[in-house]
């Protein structure tokens, strides 16, 4: 079968890997020198539980899968080192398909300094890929985990909160982009499909002292308490302070949503949430700014009481929830 | 869905990770110190594509489809490190299979040393698993690419042939067992469906001179073409020399086959495939018969004259090619 020999072909184009790299794909395996600490996170993403083919164009749906790992690699603050790309090719997906895929998730990895040095490529029953993302750092104590946030310590969040919900009821919903201009429409749909992992401000983060960080996956209320259960703490935040994206308001109005609740539950966002020490948020602010161009928000601080809170403008809670409920 | 979990909750229940992992399971990514070279490789497993439910219990597929992902380190001379898993539950499989599956599986980390450092579990139209092995190596001159084959090596072979191709024939055609003792059947549905890694004898070969090295997952004929391709050179194997399985021989006559084609021609033995300069032959069956127990038979050599012949015992071909028809 033709298509099996795709993956070489993609990575035999592609610019010569990492000084990391000793042998890249074509091997039983990859051989690398890394150096100090390593960072590894392997993410699957299945047609019709992850996305829809039909939704999202082949090349989106490569470089999403890839954004997705890349992602986790940001939270900790590692510097994108190598991916490895298991592609499960359905019987209606043909040889150009599969380029098409490999195309979006190659164009992303040479846009983050990412070498794929390796992958399988098979036959399955629907689209389907696995990614395993290695990131590096000089030493383990330069990597944030989400353990290490501690009562007192502001949460802080880069970037724009909600776009990518508001971008999928876009795609599901003709009539929820009624309010848009086709600037904003594009800008939200771009969130969903084509999601851009925060390597640099997460390595900013990292430098400024962040104490626990987590990417936004799930949605800022599981993956904050997510952060507060590892960090043995609590989670206040403050729902007026969200940043969230421009549009957002309109779609949910369109859909008759509350835009805090996509801002606030709607996952796939890909921004990063971290606990820094409130001496440093200044700092921190100034870094993610200097180094990623991203805005970083203060939305709410560490407690010591378990739990997490989200309270609305008039002090009402939006979300609240003991760890119990969020597993 | 509760299943979802079921990862976490396996990795908690091992042992403690090896002193390389120093964040396993359960944050954003895994943090390894590992020092020296790394070896990665990725395998996928689908269900109908290269296992079938019915045929192997769900402890051997999961088994099985670690096996696979450690030959290649072996294959590599690489000392087993990590392994993260990708499990793609269908329907129809509940908890307590998604269980049975990553017990197989722990089950041959823990033999081999195998620290599990984590994975992601996700619904999937059929049963899937991909996985990601990770080896390491003081320095990267010790481990053994495809490619460092010179002509006049030696070309050695692990253990035997054929008792996967052979236990294959048993699982579905009844019969093939015919002339076989209980004893016999066994041992070959045992290579069939739960193939070991040759993680000592990969080592041993590695630290024996061996130029190049492949793990016979394809077929010998096809691997050796692979080994010889990436090597610059052409090899030739004396069918004579073969190691058969015991069995083998029977279920070729039951099933109508020649046994010679099923030890050259079928895949998934697992053994290991390798060149080894010829003034060190001696030493690398000593070794390979000290530190893992198994036989090391020489089965040919390396010559310049590029493509891939297997003779029969009478000096006909079994098998021949050029490099352009084997891709």
């Amino acid at each position: 079968m033709g298509e099996f020999d795709l993956l070489a072909r993609v990575l035999d184009r592609l610019p010569p890997p990492s000084p990391k790299v000793h042998v890249g794909s074509g091997d039983d395996a990859a051989v690398t020198v890394p150096g100090g600490a390593t960072v590894t996170s392997v993410d699957a993403l299945v047609d019709g539980v992850h996305f829809r083919r039909g939704q999202a164009s082949l090349a989106q749906i490569g470089s999403k899968a890839l954004a997705a790992g890349l992602s986790d690699l940001a939270a900790m603050g590692a510097d994108p080192g190598e991916a490895y790309i298991v592609l499960g090719v359905p019987i209606d997906l043909d040889e150009e398909g599969c380029l098409e895929v490999l195309d979006g998730l190659t164009e992303l990895a040479v846009a983050t300094g990412t070498t794929l040095a390796g992958g399988d490529v098979t036959r399955a029953p629907s689209l389907a890929l696995a990614i395993t993302v290695v990131g590096h750092a000089a030493r383990p104590e330069q990597l944030v985990t989400r353990s290490g946030g501690r009562p007192g310590d502001v949460l802080v969040v880069t970037g724009e909160l909600g776009g990518a919900a508001a971008g999928l009821l876009v795609l599901e919903e003709l009539d929820s982009a009624a309010g848009l201009s086709a600037d904003e429409a594009a800008a939200l749909l771009a969130r969903q499909l084509e999601p851009r992992p925060r390597l640099d401000a997460g390595r900013a983060l990292a430098r400024s002292g962040a104490t626990a960080m987590i990417d936004i996956s799930d949605g800022l209320g599981g993956d904050a308490a997510q952060l507060a259960r590892a960090s043995g703490v609590g989670v206040t935040i403050q729902a007026s302070t969200l940043p969230v994206a421009a549009g957002v308001a309109q779609v949910a109005a369109a859909a008759g949503r509350d835009p805090l609740e996509l801002a606030a539950g709607g996952g796939e966002d890909y921004e990063l949430l971290a606990a820094v020490p409130a001496d440093r948020v200044t700092e921190a602010i100034a870094a993610v700014e200097a180094t990623a161009g991203a805005q970083l928000t203060p939305i709410g601080e560490l407690a010591a009481a378990e739990g997490v809170e989200i309270r609305r403008p008039d002090g009402s809670l939006l979300q609240s929830a003991g760890f119990d409920q969020l597993a």
